[in-house]
């Protein structure tokens, strides 16, 4: 009787999602580079091609600007102070989520949405002939899920994917940049996914009795696809170019991946970003950095194509984003707004009205994982984590959705948390952007702001390092020194000032709007256990009724 | 034929190493309020009695003081920045060492040393006359390993215990306090290790062929009893007083260790340490901790007269020491001296010589893995990890065996290595203590030494606080804002200047004697794969021949 109901819950279930499937890419360090926004040098004919099937947001930001912690926060819609992954996971840095973290593919591959059981009763049961007096237990997930490309998220037991080619199990440049290995694997996943489904129809035919009760042997999919493009890789592969443009050329040495068709831009050429030094080096940087745009744009194009050729172009949300700014000074690893503004097109079957838009509403990474619950009718999980161990967890990020129908009225808010990238790079940010105004809170700013090895040893960095120390123009709108020492608090008028070069947090004119952001800011770190919350002045005392006492009264 | 050498190694083995074990007993935040180093106030028979039959190790650090750094250092010989424990593990710090670190328990539980063969020959095999044609493989590790008390480490995968009473599966109180319980869990612990020799007798008298193949059916053992006492409570379980002092006094609600007879000092008895405020409420607080030591001092008592009664007093190296300085202003969490200094006594029942003996040698808790090593004759592992992943790991520690029979001439140098406690805690330190000269180097030092919250909460810190703020007299050594605000470089001459308040490093005649001692500490960095070894004013290159390139030039 109990197994009755499951079959037939979860019968109701796979009929109402059948046909709901998502893709999800994420490019690496990708920024602004593309034709989508309005990038007239770099040719990217695939994301065009995505975005005029999509609505295309201005406003999308990350939560943190650093590759481990944003791909934690997309995962699991929770910023990185709430779900542990403080800086990079591998190597010395190691850090990770915590154990008790619900993710995207946790809660896609154990849904059992309509009816509310406990994970033990998860798995759907089958009645087998040829055992009469047992059940046959199959342990598959709901919702397929895969994985092809960069992971860098951990502890594997929070991130489990069905279906997983990463550098875990593979050179991240061969599942991450070769455009051929991925569009193959895609295949592989869609091929899998379809025999499995022909699998237990045969079985259910075999089983005569329940033919009618599961409408529809192919279950949804969740399938992520992390481009490692447009990486730098001259740190860890410099044999392909600064940003291993090289990697699959077709020149001697180099490889040849047989779908892309290399292109290459001349430093003269390329549009340098207000907030990148415009120098030669630095465009020379910018150059090679399109040329891995146009691997990642042929990439993009072929996953969609198999996506098409597999039939699911109608059944699937696709999403496109990127994880932190571009790996040039002021991006990656800031929360200004070079380091956190995202290109983001998400486009629905379901939802043609606004294909071709562009939505000025606020976004953040921190809304994928409720867009994508949200599409498959799965609700929002409710769980302890250790920042908060008597509340639950809830998601501070809102589904999309509704704005593919509708430009939304109220969204002009987004967060940002940052405490490290690197274990050494320990320089903890909390912001918040509302509407004109931005607000940043350096909880260190007493050190210098920290630079990543990555960075560092980048052809623009060394070159902005050198002109500094012969005191030569570095055609930067900053100098090195701003750079590494910042004010506490730092305020901005992004549409007056969309650089980012005033701070107006001791204007007293503003002081209102400062603290009103303030209270903005701690409100959302308490709702999302931020241990960080009361420094730098204040210790958190974390018992019964959390609160912060202060450090340093009087001196 | 293979299985037979197997056989002949391991009987070796165990005939060389029968009758020999260790009981390495950890204190939790417990200082030199002992008998043993001169406190005439507080009383603590149990550990006079031991450091009677040990050698007393005068000037003992701990290369670490913070709790689960600290104690993965104890159990791996490795520093926090080598080990990849970089601060606290439980909770919203969650750190762990790395996956790849050789523990203690891991190389005690898998010792196959006279082989040298790989992992998955590590078990013995014993040849079973119930299944003729098979083999029949006891997965039992050569040395049993236990943990009685607090663990504090992580991943479960590098710290396996065999039997293990922990915070893990307990209360802290019953396992770490409870001395009653503790008693009971080690004879527990002898009896099952008693119980199973006899079983294998059994099983082997069975199987008359191999009698005489094994001497002994008694494995080695390998006992770690972690009290926690003498840490604070205060700021997790306030009802049982500052220390838990209260905890099983028999008084209303506290209720009762039978074995346990607290003891209750005055607090205008107690003798205040030089580094603590002497005002009434540090006296209080000191005369709770007091009360504290008899708990521990008590338990310590039964745990080696359980060894007594096992029989295995004459076969057993015992070691005692604390994690770090106790939970003071100045104490744990500092690597100054307050911070740094252990009790450390080592009871040999093999070298009488020096019995009750006091060593002038600098030893450090980093020498505790190599000595057990040394004790049970298993060479010293080797082993790559992320910091040097070209370079195998060393132990930087040195047995203490040798010391046991002739005070070392040449043990004069111990190093620090700290990196944060709690997540927000970041202030990494690393230091070389070498003679008289005490050199820190404070890589934060812009920003203000972080206040964990269980000292922030406690009495002496809020009176220390509130006096400041009322520009009360603190009866300090030095002020809340020295304190807070430290140099990049400290350096101090402890003949001189035992308290640490004098920084000589600007002193012009001792720019060689602080040369040297950078020197030394750079280099003990690069050997122990230190992440931080660049900081703060350059970038590590980790690059084929890792270096350091410089971040400020010119600013």
């Amino acid at each position: 009787m109990l197994i009755k109901l499951f079959i037939l819950s979860l019968a109701c279930y796979i009929g109402e999602s059948k046909n709901r499937n998502v893709l999800l890419i994420i490019a690496d360090d990708a920024g602004f580079e593309t034709e989508v926004y309005n990038n007239s040098v770099v040719h990217t004919p695939n994301l065009r091609a995505l975005a005029q099937r999509s609505l295309v947001f201005s406003n999308a930001f990350t939560s943190v600007s650093s590759c481990s912690p944003s791909r934690s926060a997309i995962l699991t819609g929770l910023p990185q102070h709430q779900n542990g992954m403080y800086g990079l996971h591998q190597g010395v840095h190691h850090f990770n989520s915590f154990d008790g973290v619900q993710s995207l593919p946790l809660l896609l591959g154990e849904a059992n949405i309509h009816t509310g059981k406990s994970q033990s009763d998860l798995f759907i049961f089958e009645l087998s002939n040829t055992h009469k007096n047992y059940f046959y237990v199959i342990f598959f997930s709901l919702i397929a899920t895969g994985i092809i490309g960069k992971k860098h998220v951990g502890p594997g037991s929070v991130y489990p994917f069905d279906y997983a080619y990463t550098e875990e199990n593979n050179s991240v440049l061969q599942v991450g940049r070769n455009i051929t290995r991925i569009k193959l694997l895609v295949r592989k996943f869609f091929k899998t996914h379809k025999d499995e489904a022909f699998e237990r129809r045969q079985k259910k035919e075999e089983n005569k009795g329940d033919r009618d009760s599961i409408k529809d042997e192919e279950r949804p999919f969740f399938l992520y696809v992390a481009f490692h493009d447009t990486h730098r890789c001259g740190h860890s592969q410099p044999q392909y170019g600064a940003f291993c443009e090289k990697f699959g050329n077709g020149e001697m040495g180099m490889g040849r991946i047989p779908d892309w068709t290399p292109e290459y831009y001349k430093p003269e050429q390329v549009k340098v970003p207000p907030f990148v030094p415009d120098t030669p080096t630095a465009r020379a940087d910018l150059a090679a950095q399109y040329t891995t745009v146009s691997r990642l744009d042929q990439g993009i194009g072929l996953v969609l194509q198999e996506l098409r050729d597999a039939g699911y172009e109608n059944d699937t949300l696709v999403i496109y984003s990127s994880d932190n700014g571009i790996p040039f000074p002021n991006g990656r690893t800031n929360l200004y707004h070079s380091g956190i503004a995202e290109p983001m097109l998400v486009s629905s079957p379901e939802n043609r009205e606004r294909w071709g838009d562009t939505s000025q509403a606020f976004v953040s990474l921190l809304d994928i994982t409720p867009t994508i619950l949200d599409w498959f009718s799965i609700p929002y999980p409710s769980y302890s984590l250790p920042g908060s161990p008597t509340d639950p967890v809830h998601l501070t990020g809102r589904s999309l959705l509704p704005a593919l129908v509708k430009e939304p009225s109220s969204r002009h808010t987004v967060y940002g948390s940052q405490s490290l990238h690197e274990v050494t790079m320990y320089y903890p940010i909390r912001s918040v952007h509302q509407g004109a105004y931005h607000l940043l809170h350096n909880l260190h700013y007493r050190m210098p702001f920290p630079i990543d090895q990555d960075l560092y040893v980048s052809p623009t960095f060394q070159d902005l390092l050198n002109r500094t120390r012969l005191s030569q123009p570095t055609h930067w709108f900053k100098s090195l020194q701003q750079y590494y020492y910042r004010e506490r608090w730092e305020l901005y008028d992004t549409r007056s000032d969309p650089l980012e070069t005033r701070n107006l947090a001791s204007d007293p004119s503003l002081s209102a709007v400062l603290e009103s952001l303030r209270q903005s800011l701690q409100k959302w770190q308490w709702e999302t256990g931020d241990p960080w919350v009361c420094g730098p002045d204040y210790v958190l005392e974390a018992k019964l009724e959390p609160h912060c006492r202060p450090l340093y009264n009087g001196l």
